[in-house]
């Protein structure tokens, strides 16, 4: 019977039927040796050692249940563990999750969650290997990836030494222009709650959708059609917001062309490179005209009138890698060379300082 | 300048400033060959497999910080996880942790906290070897442990036959009657303040608990002399309650002694050995006579007017191990036998059927 009420919810399923919903969705790969379903899984490491990153995003801080499908967090959430995976030089191997979740969450968005796990493991030949459920008003992701180096020497953030060049691969400034796209649509639409802007920046395809249930599909996507360029550049760029697109095979790639140091870029590229300056004792110097700025922070930019580089320089989220090589190195395609190594400290753009240009979560 | 507030809290330190706290009270053993500070810490496998295990802890449902000090949370933090990688006949190599903490958590809190994760990877021999931390209005722990399996088979749920004994290392009942004495103490204060109860049921070396601003140390402790055993017994089931004693080193001495199916006891031995039955597709059959209660257990159950088997049959969070072994085996004093494997199905007390035993979170 359903009256009141139609949408099943992880409280209607318990904890073990939600963990036994959940394992169902999850295939198992070849490095998996023990799924789910035991005290502990079991993954292989055929190196002999393992590499391990954990990170813990919870709801409204790192993601938004309006702004984001299930599936989109579950790929987000997977893809900056994996992503630090392999800025170690390291191919993923397996992630485990710690889930938090409110009894009243829909049981379809644990499911588009789960398979967005799934999915982005698959990108990386990796699986899911087991995993926690417990109760939690927030929906709280504590997801930890494992890789595996293939005797390969780890590729830390101290190995910069001066003439080395400095070299990015994937995107920058996409996901800070997505977001940046959606907080002025939630800001438009705060305005015309308030009486006061019939229209302006609300973007096509965003439309309501701050108001509209979680959905557990990939949105707008038959809203394309027809659309400008521009649009579909925006679009792209929140699409990047909500799902990142890191360059997996760069991090082991880089690591066979002789990278000495390399990071994924989450918190923003002068930032996190000012940790390979300061962990190098080196100092890093941009040259802006390097960088191939997307056609979607060019167009997001141009949209709310920001300069396209501050989104490329202090843009999170994206987890582009960036690594130092030896001045000599023959890059392939996915590669930009954005700068040198040189003794000092600090990050520089065009000769100019920069400070801390990332995001500090407690400031 | 201090005036009106003389904590010093995370989020005066920042980000990065408690993420460098955190790592500078972190030694690391020999299994870490790479710690924090890095997008991803290393850590050896020489067994060329990698056992893995991650639980989500959430303040209010897992721990509460006017119950438990910062320390006590740590380490039965880290003790839930380890326990589950020694309940796969593995031993412990390191753990992993992501933070989500308030900006107005008192640092001393968190130094505890750290303290704690540290002491009991070290009775293991295991290092925190990174982690990630988060802004989060509650606390939040995203804990994963690895561990090695010496080149011994996982032993996992599934492997019990009829004809085999069940038996039992470590604590039973003890974190739940632990539990049971808190709780009633909160009653009492809530009686008290409505003015109806005078005394009762606080107990020695409780009074004020709730009351008092999270502790980093050990609580009571200084109370002790003088108190009859009694008192003493009572505070060793709440002391119980705050931090498990898992009987680590008993999971990889089952595998050599040929244990065929093990885990650890979170949720309540009936409930846990449930899962083995139906895993395994057999029937365990327990003796409540061969228990040995401790007098934790049958103090608190006196004071309370419960029966202490409840405790010892139903408790979680003691992280007792639960293992089949061939009936021909010979066990070490750790162990005790309080059953057998028949075919069927379920689990039964005294040839008593037992439904679900256990705590289900969502129900």
């Amino acid at each position: 019977m359903c009256v009141r009420r139609c949408v099943i919810t992880v409280g209607d399923l318990g904890e073990f039927g939600a963990v036994t919903r959940i394992s169902g969705r999850l295939p198992q790969g070849e490095t998996v040796l023990l799924g789910p379903g035991d005290d502990a899984a079991m993954v292989s490491a055929p190196d002999g050692r393992v590499v391990v990153s954990t990170d813990l995003l919870v709801e409204g801080r790192h993601f938004r249940r309006d702004w984001s499908s299930g599936y989109d967090v579950g790929r987000k959430a997977a893809a900056q563990n994996l992503a630090d995976v392999a800025a170690m030089g390291a191919v993923p191997t397996a992630i485990v999750v710690g889930l938090g979740i409110p009894a009243d969450l829909p049981v379809g968005w644990l499911d588009a969650l789960t398979d967005g796990f799934r999915d982005e493991c698959a990108v990386v030949g990796a699986s899911v290997a087991g995993g926690d459920i417990a109760r939690s008003d927030l929906v709280v992701l504590g997801v930890t990836a494992l890789g595996d180096l293939g005797g390969r020497a780890p590729v830390t953030r101290s190995g910069a030494r001066p003439g080395q060049v400095v070299a990015v691969a994937g995107r920058l400034g996409h996901a800070a222009a997505g977001l940046a796209l959606l907080e002025a649509g939630r800001e438009g639409d705060r305005a015309r709650e308030a009486g006061r802007a019939p229209s302006g920046n609300r973007l096509p395809g965003e439309a309501g959708r701050s108001d509209a249930p979680p959905g557990d599909g990939l949105p707008g996507e038959e809203d394309l059609e027809g659309d400008s360029g521009v649009e579909r550049a925006l679009r792209e760029a929140v699409a990047a917001h909500r799902r990142p697109c890191p360059p997996y095979a760069c991090g082991p790639e880089a690591a066979r062309l002789g990278a000495s140091a390399m990071l994924d870029v989450s918190d923003g590229l002068l930032q996190d490179l000012g940790h390979v300056a300061a962990a190098s004792g080196v100092r890093v110097e941009l040259d802006s005209a390097a960088f191939a700025v997307g056609a979607p922070v060019r167009a997001a930019a141009a949209a709310l009138g920001i300069d396209p580089l501050d989104w490329v320089l202090t843009g999170g989220d994206d987890h582009a890698l960036a690594a130092v090589f030896p001045a000599e190195v023959r890059l392939g395609p996915s590669w930009q060379i954005v700068g040198r190594v040189v003794a000092g400290r600090g990050v520089a753009v065009d000769g100019r300082e920069t400070g801390d240009g990332g995001w500090d979560h407690f400031r």
